[in-house]
C-alpha cells in the first residue's frame, strides 16, 4: 500500500466554512469542516491550521502577507497545501500570493465554495476534493481549484456572483480538469521553477484600480497622485482605448512624470490589450505607460502592488511587466 | 412585390468605418461603407446620415445626447434606424440612449465591427446585416446587434477586446438570433412600450465608477464627494461584498448623507448582486445604499447619470432603481 500524501489545510474563513448567523452567513473555524475532512482522511494525511476566520471581502493586503508567511513557514514535511478562502476576493489573494512566493516548491491550492459546506447541496465537497488532488499532484505553483477545474492563481477571475462555475482561467488554458480519468493536468500550463523558493511578502497599498467610463473627469489622475498613489492600473476600453479628446492624456503624463507607474489593461473580460493598434495607444506608450497585455486586472493590480512594495523604481517596474514571472502574462 | 422597408443609417465612426492611417486605424465617413450598403440596398431603401466620425473611446455623454437627438428628430418616415458605432464604448452609448429615448417607437439598432469593413475578412458585413434585419423587424426598442445575435442595448457588455463574439447579453436572454430560419426573435425579451416616444437627453457627468479592490483607501469616498460627484456606482465583490473592517462604510455613509447616490453592483460579469445575503450588505442597505441587482455596470452608470441629469432627488433615484424602465433590470 502506498503511503498517504501529507496535505496541510490552511483555513481563512469564507462561505465554505460559514453557518447562518443573525445578520446573514458568518464564517467559522475549521471545526465546521470536520465531517468532510473525515472523509478526505481516507485518502490523505491531513493537518489543519486555522489562520484567520474572515469573510473574504475583509481580506486585505495584510492578510495576503499573513497567508503567504504561513504557507512558507509551515510547508516543510508536506506534499501540498490547500487554502480554504472566501470566493469574493480569492482571485486577488491567489494572484498576490503567487508574486509573494516566487518559485514555491510545492502545490498551493486555493479553494472555497458558493454554498456553505454545511448545506447538503454545497459545492464545497467537490471543490475541496479537486483542491486536495491538485495539492497531492507534486506540481509546484499557486493554483485555484473550483468546479472541477484547476487554474493558475494569477489567471483566475470570479466571473459569477452566485453560480457554481464561479471562476474562469482568463486568457490561459486550465492547468487541470477532473474527468472520468481523474485529475488530468496540462503540463504546458504548469509553472516552471527557476530557483529556490523565496518569501517576498512586501506589497504597497498605494495602487488604485481605475475603470474608465465615457466622460471621466481627467482631474481624477491629479487627485490620485495627490492622495499619494504610486501606481494606477487603468481598465481602458477594448484593446486599450482612452479618451484622447479630453485632458486625460495630460493627467496621465503628469502622473507618470511624478513617478507614478501606470499600467493599462482592458475592461473586457477576455483578450489582450494592445496599445499599438490605435493612435491613442501609441501616444500612451511614448509617455511611458506600461502595457498590461493579457493579464487579468487582479494580476495586474497585485503585480504592481508587489513590485512597488519590493522597492523597484519606475523603470524597473516597467521592465518587470515585460517579464512573465509565474504564468500571469503571455510572453 | 413587397415595398422595401425604409432604414436610416446613422454613422458615428468606429472600426467598422476605419482605414489604416499613419498612426493606426482612423475612422472615416460613410463613403467607406458604400460598397456594402450597395448590396444592402437590394433589400432595403437606405438613407445615410453621418452624425460624427469618432473612435468610440472618444465618445462622451455629449455625443450620447447628439445621437439620441438625431434618432428622435430624424425618425419620421423610417421603419427602423441602424447606428454604426465603435465597439469600445458601444455598450455605454446603447445603454445611455435607451434611457434618453423612453418608449421609442421604432427599432434602433447599434452595431459595429472588430475588423474594418474594408478588410476582406471583416465581421462588419454580417453585423450590418443582422442590424438591418432587426431594424426592419417592426419591434421598437434600443438594441445592439453583433456576431449574429441581437440584445437589448441596456444589457450589452463588451466582453472580448479582439474576438468577433465581442458582446454578450448579460443576465438577460438575447432578443434575437440569426439561424437557418433567419432572424428569430424572443418575444418575451422585446421591450413593451408604455406611452408616447419622448426625448430625455439630460445626463449628469458627475457619476464615478469605483471598482473595489482589497485594501482600498476609504478616503476615496471623501475625495469623490469633494470633487463634486453626485453619484457613485460601486463594483463590489461577489454578491456585493465590501470591506467592513476598514473605514469604507463610514465614507459611504458620509457620502450618502451628503446627498450622493451610491449604487452597488458586482464586479463579477455574471449574476445579480444581492446585499441581503451577508451582514455587510444589510448594513449598507440600512444606510440608504441602492442595489444595482442584475444590471450591468454600463447600465447602472448610465441610468444613474440619466436620473441625476433629469433632476431627480436622492429618494426618487432610489425609487427609480426599484423600477425596470427598459429591460435593464430583472423586476
Amino acid at each position: 500500500m502506498n503511503e498517504k500524501k501529507k496535505i496541510l489545510l490552511l483555513t481563512t474563513g469564507g462561505t465554505i466554512a460559514s453557518v447562518p448567523g443573525g445578520e446573514g452567513l458568518e464564517p467559522m473555524r475549521s471545526g465546521v469542516m470536520e465531517r468532510e475532512l473525515e472523509l478526505l482522511r481516507t485518502y490523505y494525511e491531513i493537518s489543519v491550521l486555522d489562520v484567520m476566520c474572515l469573510d473574504s471581502s475583509n481580506i486585505r493586503p495584510e492578510e495576503w502577507q499573513q497567508i503567504a508567511r504561513e504557507i512558507f513557514h509551515n510547508r516543510a514535511g508536506f506534499d501540498g497545501i490547500v487554502v480554504s478562502h472566501g470566493t469574493d476576493t480569492m482571485a486577488y489573494t491567489a494572484s498576490a500570493v503567487t508574486f509573494m512566493l516566487p518559485d514555491i516548491d510545492l502545490p498551493v491550492v486555493f479553494t472555497g465554495s458558493q454554498l456553505p459546506l454545511r448545506d447538503m447541496l454545497s459545492d464545497g465537497p467537490d471543490n475541496l476534493r479537486t483542491a486536495f488532488a491538485m495539492a497531492a499532484s507534486g506540481c509546484p505553483g499557486v493554483f485555484l481549484a473550483f468546479d472541477r477545474k484547476v487554474m493558475l492563481g494569477c489567471r483566475a477571475v470570479k466571473v459569477r456572483a452566485s453560480g457554481f462555475s464561479a471562476f474562469e482561467s482568463v486568457n490561459a488554458r486550465y492547468a487541470g480538469r477532473v474527468s472520468n480519468l481523474g485529475l488530468v493536468l496540462d503540463e504546458e500550463v504548469l509553472p516552471k521553477r527557476k530557483g529556490e523558493a523565496r518569501l517576498k511578502p512586501d506589497v504597497s497599498k498605494n495602487v488604485f484600480l481605475l475603470k474608465l467610463t465615457p466622460g471621466l473627469n481627467p482631474a481624477v489622475f491629479d487627485m490620485l497622485a495627490a492622495m499619494g498613489y504610486r501606481g494606477i492600473v487603468v481598465e481602458a476600453f477594448g484593446l486599450g482605448g482612452f479618451n484622447v479628446l479630453g485632458k486625460s492624456l495630460r493627467g496621465i503624463q503628469r502622473a507618470v512624470e511624478d513617478g507614478v507607474s501606470v499600467v493599462v489593461t482592458t475592461q473586457c473580460l477576455y483578450d489582450s490589450s494592445d496599445l499599438r493598434v490605435y493612435q491613442v495607444g501609441n501616444r500612451l506608450l511614448d509617455m511611458g505607460v506600461i502595457q498590461g497585455r493579457d493579464m487579468t486586472s487582479e494580476a495586474a493590480m497585485t503585480k504592481l502592488m508587489w513590485a512597488i512594495g519590493q522597492g523597484y523604481e519606475q523603470e524597473e517596474i516597467a521592465a518587470l511587466f515585460e517579464q512573465n514571472l509565474a504564468g500571469e502574462v503571455t510572453a
